[in-house]
Formats: C-alpha cells, sequence, structure tokens
C-alpha cells in the first residue's frame, strides 16, 4: 500500500507588487511545510510572487525582471520538498501567467496558464499570452502523479481532462479568485463535475486578503476523485492548509483545515469588507481611520465595521451638526461611539458654512435656495475630515452606499470624500440587513436600533427624507439589481411590475451619476457586479435603455 | 478602359450610445452620398452605429439588440449605393466587431475583425471574439474588387494579404483610433509598407471626436497600390472625404480631400484638447463652463482652451484671492479676462477659510501650521468653484497638468475638482511650450507674457514657489516622461544623468498620489501614455522600482 501524500496549501495574503518580501516569506515557508507539517509538497497561489492582480506593473521591465530574480532565490529553498509557486513569467516578448515546480534547489517544470479571464474585473488578456505550445503539466512526487492547473483553466473542461489524460490523478490548483456573494455554491458544483468527469482529486488553494477593490477569501478547498467536495477553509483568514492525499482511494483527508463556520449571506459579506478596510489600511501605510457620523444607518455601519477591522482605539468618528441636524442624530452618534468605546469629535459646520454663504451671496443674487447649498453644506463637512487626516494622519473613510453611487445621491468632494469605501458595493436595503445581522452576533447591539428604525435622512434642510427625492429604497434597489446587476432593459424592469415613469427616473439618474462614479473611493466588491473595474461606463453616453 | 469607383468616406463624430441618432443620420448619409457626391461605394467607421468605445454598454443585450435592428434600418436606405458600416454584432452567445457590406436595400456580407487590440486604452478581448472560421471579405462594385479590414487588423501583416490573395485590389480600412502625439507618422510608414506588401490601394477612414478621455482625430488618409501614401485629412473635423480609385492604376485621386496643413506637435496638441473639451460638454449636455484663474500657467492656458473648444460669451473665469495672493496674479487673471473678453467674477476665500480655521482650531490645538491649512485653502476654493457650478449650472473645468497628476501636488477635492481636465496629459514643460506657440498663433497673445515668464507657485503660504517642494520641472518632467511613458527603471533614470535621491523622491511621490489619480477626472489622451485607463496602477502597491 502506497502511503499518502501530504500538500501543504499557503492560504495567506501576498500583497501586489512586494516581490522581495513576498518571496523572502514562500522561501520561509516551503521550509516551514517541509519542517512544521511535514509536508512532500507545498503549493503557493496563482502570482503569488507578484501578488494579483498586479495590474499595469506587468508592463516594466524591471518589475518582471525583478519576479525572475526573486523565483530563483526561492527555487533554492526548494530541497526534500517539492513546491509549487505562481509567478509572472517573461519569456522573449510575451508573458505568461505560471506557476512553477520547484524541487532540489532548481526550477523543475513550468506550467502556462491556458485560460484567461478577461471580463468583469479580470484583464489577463492584457497582459498574458496563452502558450500555443503549452503543455500539461505532471510530476511525480512520492509514486503519486501530481498535476497542476491554474484558476480558470478549472472553468473550462479541457485543461483538467488533458492535465488526467497525462497521468495526473492529484492536481493542484492555484487561485487568486475574489469573495462574491454566492459564488461558493457554483464553484464548488464546479469542482464535483470536474472531478467525476476526470476520476482526479483536486486540492483549490485560493489566496486571501484585500486588495483596493477586490477581496479574496481564500475558502480554500478539497475534492475527492469520486465527486466529494469537503467544508471550506475558514474565509478571510490566513492558514496553513494541511492534508494527506491516498493514491488507493483518490481522496484527501484533512489534517489541519480550520473549517468555515460562519458562512451566512451577511456574515460573509460583513466580514469580505472588514478583511477590504483593513488590508487597505495596513498595504497604505494607515493605522487609523477617521468618518463623519450622521446619526444615520450608512455612517453607523461603517463605525461599526471599522472598528471590527481596526479596533476602537483606532477609529474616530466626527460629527458635523449644521442647523438642520436633528438633536436625536447627535444623540445617536454619541449613543454609538459610548457603546463601541470610539471617541467622538463635534464640529459644527456654521462657521465655514456661513463663510461660503455670505462669499457668494452677491454672486447667487436672488436665485432661489436649491441643491447648492445642501451640496455646500456636505462639502463643509469633507474639507473638515479631510483636514483631520491631512493634519493627524489617518485614512478617511467614506460611507455611501450602492444605491447613492448608483443614482448619484451623495455630493461629490462633500461625503463622497475619502480613500476607500467600505459599503460601496452594498444597496441601502443590503446595509440595513448587514445592520440587524450584526447586532445579533455581540451580546449588545453595536449599531443603535433606532438609527436602524429611523427613516432615512440627508439632513441638508429642514424636514428633509430621502423618499422625497427618491423612491422608497426597496422599490428603488430592486430596481438597480436588475439595471445594474442583471442588465436588464427597461422594458424588463417595467414587465417586473416596476412604474415605467420611477423606471425611467431611476435610469436617468444612473446614466448622469456616471461621471461622480468615475471620481469616487474604491471599496470591496461584495456583489457580482460592483462599480469600478467591473462595470466599465462612458460617461459621455447616448444610450438611454 | 475600366471607369473609376468613386468612393465617400465619412469622417465624422458618432457618439458613443446615441444608436438611434447615428443610425438616423448614417441613412441619410448614405444617401447624400449618392446624391451629391455620385459615390459608389460610402464607408462609415468603425462601430459607427454603436460609438466606440461602447464599453460596457456592450453587456447590455437590449443594447446589441438596438444596434441590430439599427443596422437593418440602414440597409434599406442602400439602395443604388454600396455603403459599409460597422456595428457590433451579436451572434448567439459572442459578439464580433463587425463591418456589413449593405446593397439593395440588405445586408449583404459581413466581415468580423480579426486582431482585438487588448492593450493600452482598448479592451476589445473584454467583448468580442475573433471567428475561428472569419473569411477575408471582398466584394465587386462597378467591376471591382474591393477588400475590407477593420482598424487592428492593418497591423499585422495577415488580414490584408489574406485579402489580397481573395482578389481585392482595393481595400476599405474603418478605423476608431484615439489621437497621440506621434501615431501619425508611424501609421502612414505602415500603410505604406501594407500596400507594397500587397500591391492593392486603400482607403483609411478614422473617426473623428471626442469620447471622454479620447479624442479621435480623423486625419484619414489614401494610399495608391505603389507605396505612396497621400497627405492626411484636416484632423478633429468633420469632413465628406471623396476620392476616385483608378482600377489600371491601382492609384486614387482625391476628389474633395481636405488636408491638414497646421500639423504641428504643439498645434495638434492643442486642436486635441480644443476638440475634447468642446465634445466632452456637448455630449454631456453643457454649454458654459467654469474654471477658477490662479494668474498662473495652468488655469491660462485652460482659459485659452476653453474659450477657443466654447467662446469667451461661454466661459466665465473666477479669481478666489486669499492672503498668500500676489497682487500680479490678480492683475494677470483680469489682463487675460479682457484681453480674451471672458467674464470674471472675484470671490475672496477668507471668511469661508477663517471659518474652517476657528471650528478646528480646538481640535488642531498647537500643532504646527502645515500643508492641512494649504489644502483648506484649496478645498475652499474647490467647494466655491463647485457651488457656482450647482447654482447656475455648466461645467468645471479643472486645471492641473500630468506633472502635478503624477506627484500628487495637486489637493484632491480642492483644485482637482472638476468634470474634465483638459492639460490632464501635459507635462508642465508642455504646458508652457503650447502656450508659447498659442500666443504665435492670433495677433495678440492670449495668455499673458508675464504669466509665462514668472515662477510657478500655488500660492497657499508666503514666498511659495513650486521648487520648494518640487525639482525644477525640466528634472521633474524629465524624470517622469522616462518612469510613467518609457517604463523606465530607477535605475535607468539614475544612469541617464539625474541624481538618484531626486529619482528616489519623484518615483515614491508618484507611487503614493495613485489614490488621488483613481479619483482624477478624464481629460484628453495626448501622449502616448496618459494617466487614466491606459495606466491601470494598483493603489496597494509594494513595489518601488
Amino acid at each position: 500500500m502506497t502511503k499518502p501524500l501530504r500538500i501543504a496549501l499557503a492560504q495567506f495574503d501576498f500583497p501586489v507588487g512586494a516581490i522581495a518580501r513576498n518571496a523572502e516569506r514562500i522561501g520561509l515557508m516551503i521550509v516551514e511545510a517541509r519542517e512544521e507539517y511535514g509536508a512532500d509538497v507545498v503549493l503557493f497561489p496563482e502570482l503569488a510572487v507578484s501578488g494579483y492582480p498586479p495590474e499595469d506593473l506587468l508592463m516594466r521591465p524591471s518589475f518582471l525582471a525583478d519576479c525572475e530574480q526573486a523565483l530563483r532565490t526561492i527555487a533554492a529553498q526548494a530541497q526534500g520538498i517539492v513546491a509549487v509557486v505562481g509567478w509572472p513569467e517573461s519569456a522573449g516578448s510575451v508573458l505568461y501567467n505560471s506557476a512553477s515546480v520547484l524541487r532540489d534547489g532548481k526550477v523543475a517544470t513550468t506550467y502556462r496558464k491556458r485560460e484567461l479571464p478577461n471580463y468583469n474585473v479580470f484583464d489577463e488578456r492584457r497582459y498574458f499570452h496563452v502558450d500555443p505550445d503549452g503543455e500539461s503539466c505532471v510530476f511525480e512526487v512520492g509514486g503519486v502523479q501530481v498535476g497542476l492547473v491554474i484558476c480558470e483553466d478549472l472553468w473550462f473542461p479541457e485543461p483538467l481532462a488533458d492535465t488526467a489524460q497525462a497521468g495526473a490523478e492529484l492536481v493542484l490548483v492555484p487561485n487568486a479568485s475574489p469573495f462574491e456573494r454566492g459564488k461558493h455554491a457554483q464553484r464548488d458544483a464546479l469542482l464535483a463535475e470536474r472531478v467525476r468527469e476526470n476520476g482526479v482529486a483536486l486540492a483549490y488553494l485560493n489566496v486571501v486578503g484585500g486588495q483596493d477593490a477586490l477581496v479574496f477569501d481564500g475558502s480554500s478547498v478539497l475534492a475527492d476523485a469520486d465527486g466529494k467536495v469537503h467544508h471550506a477553509a475558514r474565509a478571510f483568514e490566513e492558514h496553513w492548509l494541511v492534508a494527506d492525499y491516498h493514491p488507493q482511494s483518490r481522496e484527501l483527508t484533512a489534517v489541519q483545515w480550520p473549517l468555515e463556520t460562519d458562512g451566512g449571506r451577511d456574515a460573509l459579506a460583513w466580514r469580505a469588507v472588514v478583511r477590504g478596510v483593513r488590508d487597505y489600511c495596513f498595504k497604505n501605510g494607515f493605522s487609523k481611520t477617521w468618518l463623519g457620523l450622521s446619526g444615520g444607518i450608512d455612517s453607523s455601519v461603517v463605525l461599526a465595521l471599522a472598528v471590527d477591522a481596526l479596533g476602537a482605539e483606532n477609529v474616530t468618528a466626527v460629527r458635523m451638526p449644521s442647523r438642520y441636524t436633528a438633536d436625536l442624530s447627535n444623540d445617536l452618534a454619541d449613543e454609538q461611539c459610548r457603546a463601541l468605546g470610539v471617541r467622538l469629535l463635534t464640529l459644527p459646520i456654521e462657521a465655514p458654512f456661513q463663510g461660503f454663504l455670505d462669499t457668494l451671496s452677491e454672486t447667487f443674487g436672488d436665485v432661489p435656495v436649491d441643491a447648492t447649498e445642501e451640496n455646500l453644506q456636505s462639502r463643509t463637512r469633507g474639507t473638515l475630515l479631510m483636514a483631520l487626516s491631512n493634519k493627524f494622519g489617518g485614512l478617511l473613510l467614506t460611507t455611501g452606499n450602492k444605491s447613492e453611487y448608483a443614482v448619484g445621491y451623495a455630493t461629490i468632494y462633500g461625503d463622497m470624500c475619502g480613500g476607500y469605501a467600505p459599503i460601496k458595493d452594498l444597496y441601502k436595503t443590503e446595509v440595513f440587513a448587514m445592520a440587524k445581522w450584526r447586532n445579533t452576533v455581540a451580546g449588545a447591539p453595536v449599531i443603535p436600533p433606532a438609527v436602524i428604525a429611523r427613516p432615512p435622512s440627508a439632513e441638508l434642510r429642514a424636514n428633509q427624507k430621502d423618499e422625497d427625492s427618491l423612491p422608497p429604497y426597496d422599490v428603488l434597489d430592486g430596481i438597480l439589481a436588475r439595471y445594474v446587476d442583471g442588465e436588464q432593459s427597461r422594458e424588463e424592469i417595467v414587465a417586473a411590475g416596476f412604474a415605467a415613469d420611477t423606471v425611467d427616473h431611476v435610469l436617468r439618474l444612473v446614466c448622469i451619476s456616471e461621471w461622480k462614479r468615475h471620481q469616487a473611493a474604491p471599496g470591496p466588491k461584495v456583489s457580482r457586479r460592483a462599480f469600478g473595474r467591473e462595470r466599465r461606463y462612458p460617461i459621455s453616453n447616448g444610450y438611454a435603455g
């Protein structure tokens, strides 16, 4: 009876661009996999050397040369163990998304990714080529024929079929697959189908960590040759995952595989955002954050997220009351900060706001008051928050939700100020759902229930309610989810039961707000169609459908 | 002797998304080409039905259905003439970048583009497929065998060679090729090579017009089979271009072909920006613009550009003096506005600025004055300008140059406020060169010579000069052109003679300013590597090279 093959999967974060640090860590981790876990094979994620996605850093010849040098350095550590490491492989004038098999201190063989995603958030054909002479990759370790395909390869039948055909019985799959609600079920169904088609076992490793608008969730998983897909590893956390492959049964057994136990819809989204905020801060040198706290649901949820991400001592909330701010708003801000142990500053906006009105009064003359004066308040607040960030350091978080970004119900250079937008990819109704969910987790609610209960208002004029300007949020979000996420036409949305004039109004708002979204801060992708790199729209756009 | 074949090329603007209007115009133009110009064949640009680039509008099934319907409507007009019209062709689940040959009221044949650019500003593989069974397209008109290839096809030898092989003697080439300094010489050399390789004549039509960050220049051109490339048509202007093709000689003679007579480096860049500003305004519903006028070179040049684009009566300049503003700055702003006939408003920033300082004084305590107070002035100005735009309508132009965007020498939510950034892709030294050039054109200088002569200053503290914070602009721009446009490494730039500590300082500034560029307004591409869609960098970036 052949003895089991032990594999170690490095579900860790390999930051984009940090070639030297990534290489040093990968080298140490190869040794650790051998010494601590007795692994025969250690697998690292897709493009672990460069981080994913490296974007146009791949256009820099020096970057590519540094990656190649790093791989050689890493290879020297592969002694008494086989390591599989992803890197951007420059070969003459073309570039491949490759993973190399390192053993005996050298590069034994290199596999080049065959299927390059170039949709949604992915731009791989901007950078990489498919090798027309590319071959399947199968190598022997401890009597086991191990194969290798990369990420998108698995979503097409041929690469895995060819690898099985070439003799593989266990196939390693390094990935860089960003979190998106609902993707896991789809992925696991695919894995089951692939292993059954080919009679091979799979070890699927996904990278973890936030990278600007993407959050990689890890959630690595094993699949046996008979079609059984195991439970996924805990999402958004860094872990060594260790398993034994049994050649006779072509099954895998977990040796160390911390399982996901909290995979509900809101829980995963919450943790995705928390990880996104934390990694954005740390990767950009911020340990502290600021945010404006209005007493409304959005900023209240962002405060709770920021505290979960960075700790209460690293978050400062600022309330900036005006003549239109309800006492309840001030009280709720105070209540939440006391509950969370967060420092709260109070900066009334009257002095600069009045300064603007005075300066503009002659020019404005007797033109009626309109949204201009509302925007002035919002921009006064944005300017105060940026001044705090400039003076004391720390990242300003901006608190807009996906519904607002969609219809432009936000003041550019005002409440849109900030470097990162935690709830940018959550519709208002989803923000409410997450708030309610989060309050069920701890003993005491972290978002005051009165914040959840009160009707949304921007408080930029007397007795203002969001529903004065917008349809009720359940209607608005229903239209937006169909239009933005679902790519449905005006006619389809109307046919689904929404009033035609409401649909026309919302679609027009989405169109004319494109210029604001082009100037918006990044925020973590949660949905299947996030604003930003995943939805690339012209600003100048004559299409109304 | 076979009689000449008359071809008409529609060098016009076909706005993105405006399917119904484009279809109506194309239909009328087909009739016009036949009736007014006696054309046998009329050619429209690449993707004329949808406009170029339609970006993620191509993800909408309704958009694709509307394009197909539009093509059928257009085809009905093709009577007594052959029309070639570009459109996005949806075939089952895949999409092609196609051009259809319309005759006798029907679609006679359709060519599918073979080479899909997916680099620099282009993302065609995000949307389009290459038809594996795609064939060359050759059709007969008046005894002449006419071929068809699309844009990028010409940059590879095979498509044209295959088309010639299939019998074509005259090949039509519809394009959507954005302006970039220095591209014409490269293109004309390519055309000469291609026609000589294949012994066919070429009629190269490029679209014209601004589309967000791109400006298509037209500059359509003819090439005879013997290798002669004619002079290009006038850039950035809409024209009917008409020529006769002579089968015996395989030469083309211009019947109506307004030539480019002002193709100098600065002239073309100036006109590119003017067209970009004008089209951005009109396509987004703005007839008027605002800008802050400081008395410095950048805003002075943007004012002159805006006046050239829209007329003095549609531009309002605003000077916003502070305690640090030199009298000369106020005087020069006034001098330029009087010379150009532009309305000038004066809004001192002291009241709101002091309001901010007072509001923040307790929180700031005795922390020393720093860039925070400078940013407050800039944001006060940005807020005033946006208030004017909000109250009276009209687009705010932002006045930053490429050097500033590169190193972040600009205040986000301050002087970066605005919907369009005319000189975003021009380094400071290029802005000076353009100013000097523009002053040679008219009788009197449109940019006061004293503006060009004075040393650049942000005037955000007493006696401030840009060179207090930055290397001299010739050094800075020399480093930036190598690093950003040339993708050179730190070591290469140092080897070129720049001081290592200066290079390190500049490269670090470029890296840490990425987050500001992600929130920047679009501006017209002029260089070969414009910030924005052409240079996609991670914000979280561990690479320092």
